[in-house]
């Protein structure tokens, strides 16, 4: 890698939770530079984003559409190398399609799509562009997770039997959609949202989470959404069980309304010989149990050997000098980056610099999505997974 | 209470697990001594087990239907209060159904029989007798369980939205029933241990605890039951959807094949103000979760003026002085003996000393333990609670 | 064995805290029945708590040396086997030595005396006598207290080099002595409680576990005892630099002033090798650190062979079900009861057996009281450990 | 902020720990680059590291003096605004003295100097110059140490008592200054690290984040050092009792030879009303115990109300989403970058912009280490604080 990316990014103005979030990670590891923006449909936010960024007026772009004609007509030392998309659920297709279209490479915040249907069409767009997308399924940059995919692709636990993962928040206790709240506004709308608002917030990062890890795939679902605080237009609780391909079970819980919860999404997997346990509150730590020896402790930046290489890849400080949530999403943009990159050189990418949420994560989202509703909508107690 | 209750004990001979934590949690307190037993159907056991427990041998019984009939015939004051009933599920009824009939109060390890046909015709003969059943459903007696569901009753949480109940265990994740592991022998064997053996063991425990901490009954699950152990010839293995009849909606997990895992119940339960999370490892803390307030963390023994009347009575020492699962234990036979002792001196018992479980949970656990099967062989998602 | 022991309590009667956590110590492995007791030196209270145990009226009496000299001219086979001493800390000397004198087996609540004068007399009477003393240091009847010091006789964790151990609480952070709290009124009463108030209560428990665990002696302290609360009139603070004769350094603190600890007792041993961490508020975890291996974690109960034989002989109930600090209290009482039948039998003790706190310990902790008083008194960096 | 403020390093070549900490926590937030560089001694690691780091050739500069010269000669729309050094400890001095000569700003990787004298005398040179330091004492860069520091500032504590701040590391339990590990080589050579080896590296740490927190002066110092691992030539462990200026008294440890420690700071601070403890290996807890209420938990990026301007001013994520060392590290940057840019712009920076350690925080710690020295050497109890 012999310079910085250029960075083009769509939506994230001021006051957006997650474009902010992209660009500290994108920053982090100084192999990227925000170099364009659309940042938001209101062209004075647009333009006070840009300036508040020390993006150079040619750059600040009131549309996406405005943004990727003019970046594809820059020669190439000054265009940007990829479209980072950060606007809401409903808002990400038809940009990322366009982006593909003149060439730029794409990142997307998750779920991928408003639809699955859309997902499909990106998936193939994709394959017919040779281009590469990014999906910024946070959770899975954590080292420990990566960890704990590891060790049970080693078969440190055996046959899995089974998988526990639950995403409990609690910000919509309360109808704050009413109340001003924006991020709650789109989350809760149908129209921008998708089919399940509370599986596609955080659903499909649980789901994502144990599939990455277990390396298996779901086959049936049985789902329960519920909608609990009274008013709200769409489901903000769920729970489904969970049957994978490896003949294991699982259980999935994602809630936005238990009162009191942060980010507390935890994930337990067992098999023959002990289980993992992590928890996205202290993510430097893997908890092992084993059946008939001490449960063990491992820590994200120990040097001494346990730790697998798609882990330590992915740590950037000893042991004890905690890294959090925007290093997991700067893993992802690192390793995106480096791949994109090995690319640009000619170069094969390693297989931990390929460790990144792709197109394939995106459409499972999707078709999780719809497994998910379907079920709830369902007498029976099984419903076939989706894709 | 003018003197110490006399006890017999049916089962619970030497190497018996439960019956030596029953012995430990009535002695505690120095209100019970143990007077009688019926200790194992091996004599050789019997007389040996009635020795080391300085029993006298006029009172060491090779059959319990020996112990009931000669107590019966022995004068009030020598005569035992209660029997003790610690045998494994199948051999529950018989016991307790002639110790009623001769009159004598009855203390039974859960669950209370081997079918909820038994429990009915129990539940019947109690409401004929007018006598007195505990069921040794131990962990509603910790004190923090019971701070919990003072909170939930005083409305401190608000309506109940969600309530996550988990149960994993690891340590029949070999076949150890093959291998000489007698408790595991009968627990898996479904002539003695009933229709489910994950839900009997274990199950029963969770939705006993779900019950009572919220006051809310079980109206519906949907449940899946699995072996995941090869060559097991029950479940060791479960997960519950549950909703319940205030309208919230819950999960239950239980499992024994979670490898590494002790003996990990929690339970959290949220409302519209916050939630709160407890953990039988660490069984003194209660975390509180507050909607737009720190979280909390209320300790047994402070004496702040924080807990309920029905902790505080529950707690023998200050705070950061822990007390465990045999002081849990020990708080239902204390309450089920100040109960038995206003009876007896015709007083009325306090709130907090009627606060036992009893055969009502018993009922409760059979019919849980029913439900539960009757939806894992369906098709249908929803089962409703058969009671 | 084959009767339960019987015990005389001195002191204790009703609303005394730690004569009822002494008894329920004593109850609950039903090798000990309370025969007699001088309850309380306020005869209505003497007889009310004598009433309320189930005490005989005959065996109730109103002083120490009444029921010394009432029980041993009663026949051996009525007669209580020892004396158990719950008074405050001036009150222990006088009943000791009477005990002793009609040969009484004692039990004592630490520190064993007022002073270590008294306490070198009373280890004469104990070598000139041959009976048994027992001091109820608590904190060394843990499971996972015992594995510790197994762990570093066993060379373990290699040469020790550093102990920290610490003894925060915070019931003294206001001048409660003077607002009718009697257990702080004579804690901080120089006639009562001895030289160093915080270092009588707590200190020597701290030191106690340090030396029990690493089996090294303490040989020089650095001392600074502080009254932080205004108006009090003795210590209520304290820090000490110590030395061992294993050429380890330490630090000890003690305090009772630090607002809002409960009894945060917690020990950290480190060897060449790895390190354990205890502490006293979940006190069935042991946590190991090793030098380049990931850290474990030792749990009370399990049984896969990693615990020491004084540690399992300790536990009565597997991992996963929390025995606290009754049960530690509880195996000081078992091990000394079964220590004292042997020596009944004529038998010897196993070494497990033998495993409770002495009169050695008794003498070490007041010489430590000394040390740190002088120390504190003196403008030198170290005093050597008065012995 | 109109632009970038461009930065300078000295040091932190490949492989060099710290320098790349230092550049991660200055990209972070998109307000620095880093513009030119003195990477290295070695001239092929400088070219090397500032090819790697897409430096121009003609800013990759291979000692300081040129770098300070060079920059110094650029037109002031492309000069570095300030130079960052991270050297070994004994190579602080020159580079910032000449950095400020030129006009410079200066980052230092704490302990500020090799001696106090050092210290003195760039304090001196800063009143001069008027130009801005900042020292890198990472962890007041913690939000929810600034959490702590508001609360005691704010009296929620009550007056201050107790300072209990303690610092375990275990990576130097063996000599592996021999082993090939350059970090141990200069931080145990006594030419490079100072007079005290562990007191320089992390007990400065410890001092400033006690005295940061409180806002009370130690006073009086009673110091141990020892050095634990046969072999090594300068201390690796110590411990010291405190006074400080607010009569509160404090203990301090700190080693390195605490076998299997990662990087465990951890600070408890008592006073009145309450007491607070921090830990930095789960830095956006904040655990306040209360009196007589129950212990809550503070969590950074919480959003209801209970955190000061200064800890939220440093959060960037939403409560449950962990932010970290690296995060610590940015504030500290963040806050003197924006602090510097209003000095450029002729702007007041707020006080939560001033809030990074400066000289003053430097020369206390070195003062810190000249104490704690001279009380190790003296048989006297209490040395006095040397400022």
């Amino acid at each position: 890698m012999n310079r910085k990316l250029r960075m083009g990014m769509v939506g994230g103005g001021q006051d957006a939770f997650i474009g902010a979030i992209h660009r500290l990670a994108a920053n982090m590891d100084g192999l990227i530079e925000l170099s364009s923006g659309a940042l938001s449909i209101n062209p004075e936010i647009a333009i006070a984003s840009g300036k508040a960024l020390f993006l150079p007026e040619s750059r600040t772009y009131l549309t996406y559409e405005e943004m990727i004609k003019a970046e594809a007509a820059l020669p190439s030392s000054e265009r940007i190398d990829f479209v980072t998309i950060v606007t809401p659920n409903f808002a990400h297709f038809a940009p990322a399609m366009m982006a593909l279209d003149y060439g730029f490479n794409v990142v997307i915040e998750k779920p991928i799509t408003f639809s699955l249907e859309e997902a499909k069409i990106l998936k193939q767009k994709l394959d017919e562009t040779g281009l590469t997308l990014c999906l910024t399924h946070t959770y899975s940059g954590y080292p420990m997770v990566k960890q704990a995919k590891a060790m049970v692709r080693e078969g440190k636990l055996g046959k899995i039997r089974k998988v526990l993962v639950e995403y409990p928040q609690g910000w919509l206790s309360t109808l704050s959609e009413r109340e001003g709240n924006a991020g709650a506004a789109w989350r809760t709308d149908p129209k921008k949202s998708g089919k399940s608002a509370v599986m596609g917030d955080i659903g499909t990062h649980a789901a994502q989470l144990a599939e990455y890890i277990t390396g298996a795939k779901i086959t049936d679902v049985c789902a329960e959404l519920s909608t609990l605080v009274v008013g709200r237009v769409m489901d903000d609780d769920g729970a489904v069980l969970l049957k994978f391909d490896n003949g294991s079970k699982g259980v999935l819980m994602a809630s936005q309304v238990c009162a009191g919860e942060e980010n507390a999404l935890k994930i337990r997997v067992y098999g023959e010989k002990g289980g993992i346990e992590w928890f996205q509150h202290e993510p430097n730590t893997l908890i092992v149990k084993w059946l008939n020896e001490p449960t063990q402790i491992l820590r994200a930046g120990s040097n001494y050997g346990h730790l697998s290489s798609f882990a330590t890849y992915n740590c950037r400080t000893p042991g004890g000098h905690p890294e959090g949530y925007l290093e997991a999403f700067a893993n992802i943009y690192r390793n995106f980056a480096l791949t994109l990159s090995c690319k640009l050189d000619g170069v094969e990418p390693t297989p931990e610099m390929l460790d990144f949420p792709s197109v394939e994560d995106g459409l499972r989202g999707m078709a999780f999505i719809d497994s998910v509703v379907a079920s709830a909508q369902s007498d029976k107690k099984w419903t076939p997974y989706l894709l």
